[in-house]
């Protein structure tokens, strides 16, 4: 492509309303541009890098077996209804009314339909197993769209569904995909993480995730730094290592703590630390009232409350609630009298005469003991902390963040069964389908990379996704060799099979280096003043300088490189 | 692909809810399947259909220069209302609310968008022109969504639009397009006629419409029987080919028609011709009400009328307003005493003494002429006819069916204007940009491509666009000569190139060549008996017979294939 009859642009500023280094190098290169919150174009630079992350994506899911479809966004409602997760959407799921006043859905992901289309009358165990995928556009109503394209409302999906007759099938299927991802991702050049993760409230049998690690992850990866432990802070299990306190019992005694509400307040005013505490959090799930106790220096992990209560929702309770079920003031709750049900973790099994709050407004109480309250239910709720040990080999934990560029997910029967996909089995009689699905968020491994690989100077696209393989800079372009000899290396370039950009803009020089540089092409060759010695300047992106050669000597280089 | 390891399906039976030909085998031959009215699935067959018309598409668009982006189907309705669209496409848009209670639309085209995303700061006449295009999904509310995939809700577009300084710069950049729409539907092996159609009311310059022929076909494509005239019925051109009437003028009568209402009836009634009688025909346009008057053998063209009137809307008005306008019953209107705007078409100007309905039930009046009432606006508003003459050459025209694969539409600045898209001219000037847009439906594509190639036994896929290049049928599976000489064949022609198509399920011959022959492949190629010979059977989906030939021979038969 020849910059001096393209449309292209660059921004030489950052862009105020970008708030990731991915979304503001992406904008600023001009391969994206906001449209609304959290909806972008994709702009013909960036599209160029969308092409080539759907063809690896593409590629790899073929050589699978799996076969590509393509499923509207626009779907009734009650599909969704039928299956039973409209309500589990919600407001997530963009909703509209035809003309003739029927509810319809913008598609937020595609189990359901992908089911219906394996629908078929007399399906027999011989017709399995088999996988379709599609590359296709997602809609989903985001609170708080934000960092670029790493959190939209709409963007491109590939997702794929396996339907297999049993779970050793599954496996197989699953395998495969999962195999096909790391390549995927390889070959993205990405720096990932494959963690388990949690499989939902709605049941399913496996859930793992693709983290692509970097700061600005939403996601807490949890890592063990000895063995090849990897999981998602949503599941991770807390290795209780306390033993059990030999301490006597002692009375309980009311103490007044007038300024005392945060932990650390309370932990100074009886001068313990944190987790000689038990603190009690008062939350609604899914509509009712719970409380859940956790030491002081604990944090309650909401999706491992919610799989205890086979719940959908989570949310704190807000203020009236709590001074209504504590009989006083926020800040100075506790077990003891309280009149909802009482989870506790695990971890405080093992204590004695711990503070809690009083139940009465400016007041905790000491040496209470879990004989003291009733208990609803004993678990493993709180989430771990870096320092935590290892489920598997007992070394500490640490944590890095994530962005989950894929998944990958053993569903089971769940759709087939709520749905009514079947299939005949050698003895003639229906059996529900098991079934797998699995995602990878397009413009998000876009995004992803960018976060991966940039500097200061702007993007470094990986080799394989790159919007063009290497750019020409015509110095000068008024002297008459350097653009003769430009053109013919960007035709000879183009005849081997590179995708060339040639910048023979009336630019400085100066500018079309920083343009080049923000867009992060792998090797910039520029023609300048030894032209006419047929004599060039070749630098990758990464370097510091730049590596005089012949043409020819590009050549050989190019096919090493 | 190996159909024993693949995800197939063909339907013996028509399919009962489809009304075009080519949506019932599309859907037969497992390529499409409705997921709601006027909203499909393009199942894995159907795709790689798909996916080829797709790349004729880009591969001519690339050739063009033209550079592909991707723009949002989620646009904020402030998008529309500022181009003043929102209005004009009303109820054809599908339109939704955010979880923050925003308006948005889903974008039925994108010719706003892309006004906004060539909108940069300091843009100046030397970066033009340029043309920008997309393959996309788009949304239009149709009141009647019908034949397959041809008019439907949810369909995926390729829509380019060009930036040009001045109207030569438009010009040139609207036949790149257009020429490379040749290319396209040459290639698709359409056969098509370029007509002249409307540009609405909005304006805009000129308008070319691609138009597939075939029975099914919405539009009325108008075509000269001796020259290359070729036009949509809604703008062509009626020629006047009456000479003024010399007839003495005779003094108006009125005559009781009791049973006479039709114009047939009428005329019975009166002993005379249906040109020798003037309709009235009661229209709300934009919401105001006119009469227009036409010969009795001509029909109102409402793509002129609106025209004329510089109108969006036009319906026929309802029972209740024709009796309020004309004091009686529906069926007998007349010019005569009407107190709303008479339009007249051009060919009652020459006439004299004619019939017309009298403003009085059951009544019309007998020798009325254009001096006896009041006439707002003459002009050619009557649809052409068949026989009628060419406006070129004279000669009778006639009238085939289309249907509108693709258009492209010299818009001139009124997008730029609306919604504020300027450059700097050579004196550091600001003036509007001058657009062009240019669409093809792809899903109308393979529609109308199944439209022109199908006989009784299912589709003829052109090569160009076959979601197989060959299929091989093993005749016997249980045969291993056949079965090995089959694999070795599928795997050598892969080698080749070719994409191929393997039948190697259990089932009988006569179901896997019933099949080959519902999904349309251009070479069957059938091992079968002779297999230990190593001499195979060629068919090509058009022959009568079959060519038994060696695997060597069928090699060099492809080649010149």
């Amino acid at each position: 492509m020849k910059l001096s009859n393209s449309y292209f642009y660059t921004l030489r500023e950052n862009v105020k309303d970008e708030d990731s280094t991915s979304g503001n190098l992406l904008a600023r290169a001009g391969m994206i541009k906001k449209s609304s919150a959290g909806v972008y174009m994709i702009m013909p630079l960036g599209m160029k890098v969308l092409h080539k992350i759907e063809t690896i994506i593409r590629e790899e899911m073929d050589n699978t077996g799996a076969q590509e479809l393509l499923m509207p966004s626009l779907i009734l409602e009650e599909v969704y209804e039928n299956s039973g997760r409209r309500e589990a959407f919600g407001s997530n799921m963009f909703a509209l009314k035809d003309r003739f006043q029927k509810n319809y859905v913008l598609g937020p992901t595609h189990e359901e339909l992908f089911t219906m289309a394996a629908m078929m009358k007399g399906r027999s165990y011989k017709d399995f197993p088999y996988t379709l995928y599609q590359i296709q556009t997602k809609y989903r109503d985001e609170t708080r769209p934000r960092f670029g394209l790493i959190r939209v409302r709409e963007f491109i999906m590939k997702d794929s569904y396996s339907f297999d007759t049993d779970l050793d099938g599954l496996h197989v299927s699953y395998m495969k995909m999962f195999n096909a991802y790391k390549k995927i991702f390889d070959r993205m050049d990405l720096n990932y993480k494959i963690v388990k993760a949690d499989t939902g409230a709605m049941g399913g049998l496996l859930s793992e995730e693709f983290q692509a690690l970097c700061e600005i992850g939403e996601d807490v990866v949890v890592n063990c730094e000895h063995c090849d432990f990897s999981s998602n802070l949503e599941i991770t299990e807390v290795i209780d290592q306390s033993v059990p306190s030999t301490e006597p019992y002692q009375d309980i005694e009311l103490v007044a703590t007038p300024n005392a509400k945060t932990i650390e307040e309370v932990a100074a005013f009886f001068g313990c630390q944190a987790d000689q505490f038990v603190k009690t959090l008062i939350y609604r799930v899914d509509g009712k009232l719970y409380a859940f106790l956790l030491k002081g220096n604990r944090e309650l992990n909401e999706t491992k409350a919610l799989k205890l209560l086979k719940a959908n929702e989570i949310e704190l309770a807000n203020f009236e609630d709590v001074e209504t079920v504590t009989k006083a003031k926020v800040g100075f709750a506790g077990p003891i009298g309280l009149s909802i049900p009482v989870i506790m973790d695990q971890e405080i099994v093992n204590m004695r005469n711990f503070i809690t709050g009083a139940n009465q407004s400016d007041h905790h109480l000491k040496n209470v003991n879990i004989k003291d309250f009733e208990v609803y239910k004993t678990a493993d709720i709180a989430s771990v902390k870096e320092g935590d040990i290892c489920p598997v080999c007992g070394k500490p934990l640490v944590f890095t963040k994530g962005i989950e560029v894929g998944n990958t997910f053993k569903l089971g029967t769940k759709y087939a069964k709520s749905l009514g996909l079947e299939y005949l089995d050698a003895d003639n009689k229906l059996q529900p389908v098991v079934m797998g699905s699995y995602g990878i968020g397009c413009e998000r491994c876009m995004a992803a990379i960018v976060e991966q690989h940039n500097d200061e100077h702007g993007i470094i696209w990986p080799k394989s996704v790159a919007p063009f393989d290497l750019g020409i800079v015509v110095a000068n372009i008024k002297d008459e060799t350097q653009v003769k000899l430009a053109e013919k290396l960007y035709n000879q370039l183009k005849q081997q099979g590179y995708d060339v950009l040639l910048d023979d803009r009336k630019e400085r020089p100066g500018v079309k280096f920083k343009d080049m540089e923000l867009i992060g092409l792998p090797i910039r060759i520029t023609v300048g003043k030894r032209s006419g010695e047929g004599i060039i300047e070749v630098r990758e992106r990464t370097a510091d300088e730049n590596q005089e050669m012949s043409v020819e000597e590009l050549y050989a280089y190019l096919k090493q490189a």
